[in-house]
């Protein structure tokens, strides 16, 4: 089998975490929650995103946190930014790397950023050429990649349009996230075996939900494509607002475990990771879903 | 990828999954639960097990479990027995097929059937001989194959030993038990490559426990190495009574949802076991922790 020496975790809790959580962290909290995190060993960490706060309430304090956070040196710190006017805000808080966004299904697009799938290019495009410009590198996220909540199954081709359009702006790097947490590792080998006809495998990273507990297994499927590069959420955080009671995001902890005793490298320290796990499950005020926290339920020192 | 075009699933639920609650379900609950299962396409249920009632009371009784369920053609109703006072019992309740058990690792076996591995062999090839003798198949199951709660590390040479012992007494199958969710993909191929090279694939089972989120990734493992018999259980019920507050077995329902996806064929209706795992459920009196049954919360109709 196909096993990585080495893996990248990115780290997206702060930002795909939180915004899917209902109460709200305090920026206090948040930063010190961030700070913890870039002592990890964490090489990427997405902070924050740069929408109206009207659309996501619990990060209304972008700004605030990604200016006050104590940034350490060789982590990347992203956030996501919808259009020219988050960029903007993102550029203000120098941010490392910006994220933009869009669905591979049109229904799912509609409701997530009001505008059609061809509607949505030319915003992304401004919004990649005025980062670069800025001296700031883009990462593209495409949901729904393997199943939307209102169309079902997404064609394999217009995920591989959209990819190519992404990548013409002169994204770095193309995240296939599973926002509902319906892919199987025979449907990533599927679409990868599309993608990576026309694109790196190093310039891919998957982004799998827990929802229907095969979020690992499709992480193995990935790396024997060759797909090294995962996204996950720091104790599960997270999940998709419009699938009430499904889990959240692949946790960053349980991908850890795995890697740990596969003996793959991803210079990530498991206990200072756990440490900043409890640390957000405390001020969240539920136990998060991760199935190492709850497999260790008071065996984790604070 | 390696992915087999059929898998055969092995109901534990009612032994495995049961064992380790703490209440006890009717007998004619048991009965109406286990005649449910035998009608969604498993060809495999173990159905109880014969092991005093004073370690185990929760399945105290067997025997009339054994008696009262209503058989159907096809499929496999096995039971566990421990020595050959449990295998007279199985016998007598005309069981299809026994299984008998040893754990990889000498402190959890110690602490589990008061033996020692070396005094476990005779033992269990007294059972062997009387069950053939009585026209009955025999299955062998390892425990902490992948790790042991005392011990920690299990030696692949020792599994090996172990297993050989087990198939020259004549067992048809081994199942080999990750007894407290601790394995990963690069084990299972580890263990796997030492055992296929003595046994074939057809031989061999997989026994996952989902404590730490690895269960489905080490299925995918063992089918890249050729193993296509998966044990589960339905709901994700049971786990180790040595590991409290960590879920249980690999659910049924989550490898169905995955391999239904993968299309890979199993024989097993999804709906009706859902129903059958709600029935549980409801019984059981507590929210199953199988991925599919949380998703899917309020939209599974009894």
């Amino acid at each position: 089998m196909n096993w990585p020496e080495t893996v990248t975790i990115k780290e997206v809790g702060p930002r795909d975490g939180l915004q899917n959580e209902k109460i709200f962290i305090t920026t206090s909290d948040k930063i010190s929650w961030i700070n913890q995190l870039s002592h990890t060993g964490l090489t990427y960490i997405e902070i924050t995103s740069f929408v109206h706060p009207k659309w996501i309430p619990t990060l209304a304090d972008a700004m605030e946190v990604a200016k006050k956070i104590k940034r350490v040196d060789g982590v990347t710190y992203a956030a996501l930014v919808p259009n020219l006017k988050g960029l903007e805000k993102a550029i203000e808080a120098d941010i490392d790397e910006v994220s933009v966004f869009m669905s591979a299904s049109e229904t799912h697009n509609k409701k997530n950023i009001n505008k059609s799938i061809e509607e949505t290019f030319p915003v992304l495009e401004k919004v990649v050429k005025k980062a670069h410009a800025s001296g700031k590198s883009v990462r593209g996220y495409i949901s729904t990649v393997f199943g939307c909540p209102y169309e079902g199954d997404v064609s394999i081709h217009s995920i591989g349009d959209i990819s190519e359009k992404l990548f013409d702006m002169g994204i770095c790097e193309l995240s296939l996230g599973d926002t509902i947490g319906v892919a199987n590792p025979r449907q990533v080998q599927e679409v990868l075996t599309v993608l990576l006809k026309k694109f790196p495998a190093k310039s891919l990273a998957m982004h799998f939900h827990n929802t229907r507990g095969t979020a690992l297994a499709n992480v193995i499927a990935s790396f024997e494509m060759g797909v090294t590069t995962i996204d996950s959420s720091i104790g599960g955080l997270g999940g998709c607002p419009y699938a009430p009671g499904a889990s959240g995001n692949l946790a960053t902890d349980d991908l850890l475990y795995m890697l740990d005793g596969m003996g793959v490298l991803t210079g990530v320290n498991k206990q200072k990771l756990d440490k900043a796990a409890l640390y957000i499950q405390e001020k969240i005020g539920r136990p998060l879903l991760s199935h190492n926290i709850q497999a260790n339920q008071g065996k984790i020192k604070i």
